[in-house]
This record gives C-alpha cells, sequence and structure tokens, in this order.
C-alpha cells in the first residue's frame, strides 16, 4: 500500500492517450457506479479506435445488460485500469491476479489503499462515474447517448438517485448534461430503482413480521433468520435494502438488522441511527464498530440472546444521552 | 370553465407587485407541490414587505413543518392566488368558497381547468414549484435557504426525486441552483422518502401476504380488505405507495391492487402496466378508465368476483396483444 503517484484528470487522459489493448476491472459484488465507469470508459476507448474490455470476479447481474458493447473483444492486456476498486482485495478472485499490475486506478473514495501504479482520485466525487466523465471530456470523446447512460447509472445508483448527502451541485449540473446527451434516465431509474425481484418481496414480507420496537418505538428491530433467506433465495444485496427500513420508520433512532450467519452460530448485526444515536458508540460496546449513523457488530448465540445484548447496549446510550420526546 | 386569461411570468410579476393582503389557496389533500409553491410564495412575498397567508382544506402534515413561517399573519384578502390547483373541486370543501374568486392560478397541469381570472401556466414543467421559482426571480425576490427547501420539495416530491419522465434539463439545473441556495436536500429527501410510518409497514406487511400471480408472473395482485385497512389506520397515502409495489415486481406487466371499498360492496381496482400492456383497455372492459400505464375501474361484489373479473379482463388483453418471452 502506498506506491501509487496521484495523478491528474489531464495526466490520466495523456496516459491513455498512449496506450492499447486495455483491461477495466470492476469492484465484485458489481454496482451502478462501478459497471457504469468501467463500460463509459470502455466505450470511449473503442470510439477513440482503442481494443478495450471489460472484467468482473463476479457475474454482472442481466438488468445492467444495456451498458454492454455489441460485441465484446478478445486480447492480451497491455495496459490495466481499475475503477472504483478502492483496495486490490474487492478485485475479488478471479481478478486477484492483477492485484500488484494495476496501471491506473480511478476512485473516489478517500480510503483507496494506493495499490496501482497511478491514481486518479476525486474524494469528493459522488461516484467513480463523475471522474470517467471528466476523463472522457479530456480526451475529446463524443459524449453518445449509451455513454451518457453508463455515466448517468453510476451516479445515479450511488446517490440514491440524488438523494444522498454526496450529491453535489456538480451531480445535477452533469445529470442535466447527460440528459442533454440523450440518457434514458426514465429507464434507468425504473430499472435500477423501481425494479424489484419476487424473492426480495417474499424475504421482506416474512421479515415485517419479526419487526419489533422497543424504548417506546425508538428502536425498531428485524430478524433475518438462515431459514427465511435460504427458502427465499434472496441475495446479500437485498438483504441490504431490507436492512435500510427499521431506521426509516417514523420515530425511530436506532434501527436494528439482525441477520444470522451461515454456520447459524449467531447474528451480525447492521445498526442504523438517526442523529439522536451514536450507531458507532452502541456497537463498539458489543466489539463492533462503524459510523455514527452506520455501525455493525457480531453477537454469537441464538437471536434471543443476540437480541438481549443489542437492547442492553442500545439501553446504555440512551441512558447516557439523555432524549427530549419532540 | 375557460375564463381565464393566460399570462406570462413577466405579466405575473407585474400583477403581484400591485397587489397585497395575498392568499394562497393551496389543494386539498397537499403534497409536496402545491405546499412548496404556496409557502416559497408566501415567503418571497413576505420578504417583498406584503401580508401573506397560505391556507388548505385539509390538515398540512407535520412532515412539512420545515416549510412554514415563524409566525403566521391574519388580515383579510384583497388579492387571491391558487397554486398547483387544477380545477375548483380541488380546493376542498374549506376552501370553496373561493372557487369563484381566484384572482390568480399559478400551475404546470396542462389539464387545468382556467377557472381563474388570470393562469400563468407551464405545461411542460415538473413542477408548480418550478414556476413559481421563475416567478420569484422574475420578482426580485432574493431566494434564501427557506425558499430553497420549499421550492425544491416540490420538485423532488412531483418528480419522485428526479426518477419520473416529467424530470427536465432545466429540473436538474433549478436543483443546483436551489443546492447553491442552500436547501437542505438530504434532509428534506429524507423526511419526504425515508420515512414511513408504523401503520403502513403493518399494511405492507399484511398486503404482501395476498400478493398473487397470475399468467406465468406477467400479472401481480394484491388486496387490501376494509378489516386489514382500518385496523391498521392506514391514510389513503399510504395506501397509494403499496398500489405501486406489483409492478415493480420482476417480470409483472399488470400490476393490480384491489381495494375495498368503505361501505363493503365491492373493490376499487387501480392497475398500472408496463409497456407491454395497456391499462386503460384492461379497465375499460370493466367500465373505467384512465392512461396507458395506469387505470382504474370499480367492480361490485367479493374479493373472489373481482379478482375473477380482473383476470378475465387481463385475459382478454394478453391474447389481443401477443407478448413474447424477452
Amino acid at each position: 500500500m502506498g506506491r501509487s503517484v496521484e495523478i491528474s484528470i489531464a495526466q490520466a487522459a495523456a496516459l491513455l492517450r498512449e496506450q492499447d489493448n486495455i483491461l477495466i476491472l470492476c469492484h465484485k459484488s458489481p454496482d451502478g457506479d462501478t459497471l457504469g465507469s468501467g463500460f463509459a470508459l470502455l466505450h470511449g476507448l473503442l470510439s477513440l479506435g482503442k481494443q478495450a474490455k471489460v472484467e468482473c470476479s463476479d457475474p454482472i447481474p442481466e438488468r445492467f445488460a444495456y451498458l454492454f458493447p455489441e460485441r465484446a473483444l478478445e486480447f492480451e492486456p497491455k495496459y490495466v485500469v481499475a475503477v472504483d476498486v478502492a483496495d486490490t482485495n474487492l478485485l475479488g478472485d478471479k481478478l486477484s491476479v492483477w492485484s500488484e499490475k494495476v496501471d491506473l486506478c480511478i476512485d473516489h473514495h478517500g480510503s483507496n489503499r494506493r495499490y496501482a501504479d497511478k491514481l486518479l482520485l476525486e474524494g469528493d466525487s459522488a461516484a467513480a462515474c463523475e471522474v470517467v466523465y471528466l476523463l472522457l471530456q479530456e480526451l475529446g470523446v463524443v459524449i453518445t447517448p449509451k455513454i451518457a447512460d453508463c455515466i448517468y447509472t453510476g451516479i445515479a445508483t450511488d446517490t440514491g438517485c440524488f438523494r444522498y448527502s454526496n450529491t453535489s451541485i456538480r451531480t445535477h449540473r452533469m445529470a442535466a448534461e447527460l440528459m442533454e446527451r440523450g440518457c434514458r434516465f426514465q429507464k434507468i431509474n425504473q430499472w435500477m430503482f423501481e425494479t424489484v425481484r419476487p424473492s426480495r418481496l417474499a424475504v421482506e414480507r416474512e421479515a415485517l413480521a419479526t419487526l419489533e420496537y422497543a424504548f417506546s418505538g425508538r428502536c425498531a428491530l428485524i430478524t433475518l433468520d438462515r431459514a427465511m433467506i435460504e427458502k427465499n433465495g434472496a441475495s446479500d444485496d437485498e438483504l441490504d435494502g431490507i436492512s435500510a427500513i427499521p431506521r426509516q420508520i417514523q420515530g425511530v433512532q436506532v434501527g436494528v438488522t439482525m441477520k444470522q450467519v451461515k454456520d447459524r452460530s449467531g447474528y451480525k448485526i447492521s445498526m442504523r441511527t438517526t442523529e439522536e444515536a451514536d450507531a458507532s458508540a452502541i456497537c463498539a460496546r458489543l466489539g463492533g464498530g462503524g459510523h455514527a449513523r452506520a455501525a455493525g457488530c457480531m453477537i454469537p448465540g441464538n437471536a434471543e440472546q443476540a437480541k438481549a445484548a443489542i437492547l442492553k447496549a442500545v439501553a446504555e446510550q440512551f441512558q447516557e444521552e439523555p432524549w427530549t420526546e419532540s
């Protein structure tokens, strides 16, 4: 770690202009930003007459098929670019062979581990796609509707469709430009945000049945048992969405989701809080950690034991930080 | 109907400059756009040294409290402005006394019934708030963080946070400007989109338990019985959100929500479809109507009877428009 030379957008563009046979790496469990970045860069490089291809350790979900090129190229890579990959362990098994051989990393995570030879990092960008967009413009790439679709996808997914605090003034201006370039924002938002799998709904229904309140509604708790998860075939991605529910309930300051681990030896706790409670302090009492608004920990034992441990830690937090009814 | 004189933003600004003691009317069952428009206009007029107040036939939900002025004024109205009110029947009972006395209507509904003396209409605006924003700028009002909050609220709520097809390039540029003016977009989005009432979750859980699929998953159907609705105390607003679920399921082309009417004599059907099916044609077979993507009808009888009638109409539609597995 720490060997990267940080470079500017102009320098990254100059480097890419010199290169060909470019392999673009996305992170494992691919999301809209790593894929949007990867395919936007791919389409841009192809338009400059270069050979390029995108790879990912995990299968790319079908809902992202609109990002793909008409046909994939096969060639021996001469230059390797990682997009939205903060650390080599995020490359996943299949791509781990490239861990020591990444020539350029394009990223927006301040926590980037600086594993690549050159690093183009904009820590205050809402999405890696914002950085790729600026880079493509610097390269003189014509922003086609297809490229606009890719960039918009990363921006929309990483900002929760312009909801989260990482959304900047520039983010909205870029969205306006991408719409001018013909991005299919409505279709993309429908595919990304308004399509749920039957398995997700089935788990959600069972999860809601486990919903419990404590501390006069200031704490809400959902329990996901292995049987429930496995019976319905829900993915981790889908379960993450469910973890967001307890904190969203009106009046809830501490939202807890307890997910039983695969060997059934205990529960993985995901906690989200409003400004009135410190998730990281509560989880630290249970040997875990994280951020003030989102943290986690592991509790061995059965559901009753895990629940008792959490409620005790929450009680201590509520006592320390007196809370007034608003 | 039809007596309105359509005026420009400049003309509307000139009119308002001349007026004082201005009553601003919002539509009943108030949403973010009518309230955002009303309070933005209120704050703008107050900043120009005028007296103004906002009224609504229904109570304003607590979650909109951040739009309010520090204190409300009381005065005898001399000039009446309606915002985001397409027809006088939307004024509601309390405000119906003003039906014939609206001096100016500011709206973005192409279907506006032209009941007001003067009409400032921008049919291609995503929200009435976009029109109010342009009007306030024309009036030379300084866009304070509070006004920016109001305008952003209407834009975000009417576009589903920039998701829907009514979102324009200008919408994003306005959002960028409002963020420059200090609007609390993250808090607003949290209040508007990420806060659910326990009653909504309770109904959702029971509604998901009624979820049925037909036609190999191309049709999904949810049933809301009176007992379920009344036991959980869910509002119509909350039930509307649930109506959106069936169509969002992957593979579903026809999403149906059957809501039992208050006297239990039948079911109100809300249907949403993807491009593969015509909701308005299906509902027309059952004596209803609407748009191609969203329509409705009433079916007398019990749940089984209503379901049978709908599935028959859907079957006829599917037969007429052959559908290929993609």
